[in-house]
C-alpha cells in the first residue's frame, strides 16, 4: 500500500485515482479550482467529467503542498497546456525518490516537446529516467466501470516502469511495460492525427478499405517520425501505437474523427471549429508534426495532406487523389534500415 | 498491356479482373462449373458474388488450358482447399517465366502450410522465390466499385513483386510491395483469430478499451508466431497486419466476429456453427494456430484462450479472467530480442 496523489480531477484523473483506491491505495486527488474540490469531498461524485461513485476513502485537496505531504507516488494528469504549470509547482513537494508518473497525452505547439520532457524542464533536479509514462487504450468511463482494460507504462529506466506497473496492476486494469518512453509518448500524442484523417475518409464516403489503408499508411508514418526521434518502431505495434489508434479510429465520441468527418462532408475548418465548440487536439497536432516532418526531413504525406486541407483549404478528395498516385513504393524499407542500423550497432 | 488470367470467379476473383481489366490488360477469368462461365459470358455479371458489372472484354472460361493460353500473369484465386488441385493442373500450362500471383488467404490444415507453399510443392518447377500473394484490407464490393484501396504484393524476388505492383496498380488500387512473403501470407490468414476474439469480448459486453487490448495483444501474438517463422515483424504493423485486422475486427459483416459475438453471449461452437450455417475460416485457423504454437514453443496465450472456449467448453468469461490476472510483462521484449538476433547477424 502506498500514499498516492493524483493531480488533475478530469474523467481520467478520476478513472486512475479510483483504480488506485480499488488496489487498497491511500489516494488523494489535487484539483485547480476550490469548487471543485469541495464538490468531489461532499457529494464523492465527479459528474461533470464522469458517471461513477467515487471511493469514500479518495480525499480530495486544493493546496497542493497538502495534497502532496508524504506522497511515494505523484500520478499527473493535467491537459498538456497546464503541465508546466502544475509541475514547476510540484518540484517543490517532492524528492528524488518520489514515484513521477504522467499520464497525459499531448505535445507541446511551438516547442514540439514531449510531455515527459516538459516535466523535466520544470523539475531539473528529478532524474529523467524515473519519470514514468502511462498510456494505452483507456476510455475513462470503461476502466471506472472496472471493464478489462490494459496500458503500458514507460520509461527510460525499467526499474521505474515496474514500480508504476505494481501501483496500477489488478485483475481488470492489466499494466505492461516498457523502457521505449519516445515510442510510447509519440503513439499516444500523434494517433490523434489518423483520427481526424479517418473521419475525413468516412466523410468522403469512402469504405472500409481507405480507412483501414490511412489507419495503416498514417501509422507507418507515425512510426517513420517516432523512430527518427529514437523511439522503437515495435512500440507502434503495441498498446500505445495500434490499440489506442484502434480506440480512437472507431469510436463515434471520438472528437477528432467527428471533425475530419465534417471536414469531409465539405465544411472548412473554422466552420468545423464552430460547429463542435471545443478543441479539437489532432488540429493542433497535424501541425506540430507538419512542422516537426520538415524540420526532420522525414516523408509524412497523410500529415501533409492533412495539413493543407486544414490549412490551406485543399479539398479532402484532391488530398486522398493525391496519395494513391504517388510514385510507387516499398512497404516499410525505410523503417527496416532504421533498424538495421539500431541493432547491428550494439 | 498483358495477358492476365484469373483463377477464380468468386467474389474477390471478379474483383480483381475488373481492377485489371481497367488497367487495360486482356484479362480472362477461369471457374470450375461451367454453368458459372457460361452466366458470365452471357449476362456480364456474377451476381451470387459481386452486385457490379463486369466489363466486356473480359471472357470466362471452363478449360484451364484455353483460359491459359499465351498468358503473361496468372492470379490465383480459389479456397485454401481447391489450390493444390488447382496448381496441380496449372503447372501443365505455365512456364518458369510466367507470373504467377495468389490471391488466397489461408493455411492448410493439417500441414500448417502457407498458400505459396502449397502452390510451390504442386508446381515443383516454378522458381519459389517468384511466387507472389497480393494481400491486404480489401472487401472485394470497395474495390469492384473503384473505392481507394491498398495492398501489399509480397515475394521473396522484390522484382516479382514489382511486376505485380505494375500489373495491379491504379489510381483506386495503391500497390506496395514487400519481400516477407511469410509475414504478409502470416497476417493475412491469422487475422480471423483476432476477429473471433474481438467478436467474444463484444459479446460478452466489454467494451472499446478490451476490444482494443484484445485486438493488440493479438497482434503481438501473430507477429511472435509470425517472426518465429522467419517474417519480419514490422511487417505486421503494415497492410496485411494492423490493416487487414481493422476491415475484419471493425466490420459488422465478418462472419468471423460474428461466431466470436454468439459465443461470448453463450452459445457454445456447435450452435453457433448450426446458426451461421456457413463455414467460419477463423475455427479451423484457431485449430492451427494452437498446434503450430504448441510445436514451435510460442507464448499464444490468447489463441489457446480462444481454443478452449470452442473446443473445450471453457467459458468465455473465466478466459478473459486468466489473461488479465497473468503474471506481468514486459511490452515487446521478446519480439526484440528477434530482432536483434535478426539485424546483428548481417
Amino acid at each position: 500500500m502506498s500514499k498516492v496523489v493524483v493531480l488533475g480531477a478530469g474523467s481520467w484523473g478520476t478513472a486512475l485515482a479510483i483504480a488506485l483506491a480499488d488496489n487498497g491505495h491511500e489516494v488523494r486527488m489535487w484539483a485547480h479550482r476550490k469548487e471543485h474540490v469541495d464538490e468531489i469531498n461532499r457529494t464523492h461524485r465527479n459528474d461533470k467529467y464522469l458517471d461513477v461513485d467515487i471511493p469514500n476513502n479518495i480525499t480530495a485537496f486544493h493546496h497542493m503542498e497538502e495534497a502532496t505531504k508524504d506522497a511515494e507516488a505523484v500520478i499527473v494528469v493535467v491537459p498538456t497546456k497546464a503541465i508546466r504549470e502544475v509541475c514547476g509547482q510540484l518540484k517543490n513537494y517532492i524528492t528524488s525518490s518520489t514515484q513521477v508518473i504522467h499520464a497525459t497525452k499531448g505535445i507541446e505547439p511551438g516547442t514540439l516537446k514531449r510531455v515527459s520532457e516538459m516535466i523535466a524542464e520544470e523539475m531539473p533536479d528529478f532524474p529523467y529516467e524515473n519519470i514514468v509514462v502511462l498510456s494505452g487504450p483507456s476510455h475513462a468511463e470503461e476502466v471506472a466501470l472496472r471493464h478489462p482494460t490494459t496500458v503500458s507504462a514507460s520509461a527510460l529506466n525499467l526499474d521505474s516502469a515496474r514500480q508504476a506497473q505494481d501501483l496500477f496492476n489488478s485483475e481488470n486494469l492489466r499494466v505492461y511495460t516498457s523502457d521505449d518512453i519516445v515510442g510510447i509518448e509519440v503513439g499516444g500524442a500523434l494517433k490523434n492525427i489518423i483520427a481526424l484523417g479517418a473521419g475525413i475518409s468516412d466523410g468522403l464516403g469512402y469504405g472500409d478499405n481507405a480507412k483501414a489503408a490511412l489507419i495503416t499508411r498514417g501509422l507507418a508514418e507515425i512510426a517513420r517520425l517516432g523512430t527518427t526521434l529514437g523511439a522503437n518502431p515495435l512500440s507502434f505495434l503495441g498498446l500505445s501505437g495500434v490499440g489506442d489508434l484502434i480506440v480512437t479510429c472507431t469510436s463515434p465520441h471520438s472528437r477528432n474523427w467527428r471533425a475530419g468527418n465534417l471536414l469531409g462532408k465539405g465544411m472548412i475548418l473554422d466552420q468545423v471549429l464552430e460547429e463542435m465548440g471545443m478543441v479539437v487536439e489532432g488540429v493542433r497536432t497535424v501541425q506540430a508534426a507538419n512542422q516537426f516532418a520538415k524540420e526532420q526531413n522525414v516523408e509524412m504525406p497523410i500529415t501533409q495532406g492533412l495539413y493543407q486541407v486544414l490549412f490551406e483549404d485543399k479539398a479532402p478528395k484532391d488530398v486522398v487523389d493525391e496519395l494513391m498516385t504517388r510514385s510507387k513504393r516499398q512497404e516499410i524499407d525505410d523503417i527496416s534500415n532504421l533498424l538495421k542500423e539500431r541493432y547491428s550497432d550494439k
